[in-house]
């Protein structure tokens, strides 16, 4: 069933959020108390209405104790970003997820009820400087804190190879979960399925397993 | 071997990329103009020097064309991004990473040589998005337009039955790769497996399946 969202905060973050969720098919109320804000928003969200957060009348004018989820996206002004959680909150919005400025603002988020609390540039800062180091790894999930799945471009040097050729199991310890090549993927790779530079193996193993395998891809 | 990195502009995610870089081991120079920034980075980060990025001379006398990759990472202020792009790609930086405001902003950096440019507040969007409609899905990856590995969290449904009693290949057409109980990770994942609410099925199959599977999970 779809659910009802409210964006508080149409930043960068908030409208991507917005953009998104309406994208996925859900209902999305967006709000800024700039009128500019509204106007961008208005082509891609259900509904976008300027107000103040931080005016209880206001959000309960809004209905907002009726949406299912309310994401607070405001930046730079905590102050704000804390009184409309507390809002928010008191007015029994079932859940609350709120963007951080910092560790320290995060904490008082949690103690006064944000049921999540996001910090999107630091996380993205770790996945952006992880993706500096290793570039051929393109994204992965990690299993355990030792060993992950992760996607590993081929380059020439596996150019033109079968799996077995390229023996990554015995070489690597890793093993080949899919091969992606252009928009095609095979999820069975099979020990004489041919290897093209600009291929992604989706690949399971030890992370040093994985640095090494990437370092020879 | 370790490389030796730049970050220009230590807001959030610029400090953030900074720290990771040198927690995975390389060197890292932080760069910013503000005084109070660049005494906030001296405790994680090689070297933190104030400057100018749009000032040609300051990071000339930095050695900046010695860095293998330098990440600008300056947000508000897309004129001095702008400009500190193009110094550094007139100076011969091999890798220049650039952090964009929006679309248009981007387009700009690739023009004028940017190797990467990165959108961290949109890209982090649309992950948080994705994670309120499906909250039992913490991470995935996709392998094909409607193909993904995906995390789901096994809730109080399935606690206590096998994957045998599940079904889940035959339920919904995936396949469990993994297990993580805790800390503990099972990669051989067999039939008389037992599961507990709150361990975290690796699960590949196609995204209308895995969304089925995470709605029953
Ligand atoms: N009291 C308030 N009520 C409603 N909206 C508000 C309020 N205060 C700020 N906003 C809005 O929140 C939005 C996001 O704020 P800001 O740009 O400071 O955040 P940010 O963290 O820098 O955003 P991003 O990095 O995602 O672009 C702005 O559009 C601003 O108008
Ligand atoms: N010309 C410049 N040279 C060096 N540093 C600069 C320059 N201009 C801005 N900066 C620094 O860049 C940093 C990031 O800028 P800003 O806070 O505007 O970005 P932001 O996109 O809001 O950051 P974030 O969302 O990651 O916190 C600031 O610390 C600022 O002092
Ligand atoms: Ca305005
Ligand atoms: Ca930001
Ligand atoms: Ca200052
Ligand atoms: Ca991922």
């Amino acid at each position: 069933m779809p659910k009802q969202f409210a964006v508080i905060g149409l930043g960068r973050f908030g409208s991507s959020v917005a953009r998104t969720l309406t994208e996925l098919g859900h209902e999305v109320l967006a709000i800024d108390s700039d009128e500019d804000r509204i106007q961008e928003a208005l082509p891609y969200v259900t509904h976008a209405v300027q107000a103040d957060a931080t005016d209880e009348e206001a959000l309960k004018a809004l209905g907002i104790r009726n949406f299912d989820v309310v994401v607070v996206a405001i930046g730079a002004d905590i102050q704000a970003s804390i009184l409309a959680t507390l809002i928010l909150k008191e007015l029994g919005v079932p859940h609350i997820v709120v963007k951080a400025q910092n560790h320290r603002h995060g904490q008082v988020l949690y103690k006064i009820g944000a049921d999540e609390v996001v910090f999107p540039e630091r996380d993205m800062g770790v996945r952006v400087a992880r993706h500096l180091v290793s570039p051929n790894i393109l994204d992965y999930i990690e299993l355990a804190d030792d060993y992950s799945i992760a996607e590993v471009v081929a380059s020439d040097n596996m150019d033109g190879k079968t799996l077995r050729e390229l023996d990554i199991r015995a070489k690597f310890g890793c093993n080949v979960l899919a091969i992606k090549s252009g928009t095609r993927i095979n999820i069975a790779p099979r020990a004489d399925d041919v290897i093209r530079s600009g291929d992604i193996l989706v690949v399971v193993g030890r992370n040093d397993d994985l640095r090494r395998l990437q370092d020879k891809a």
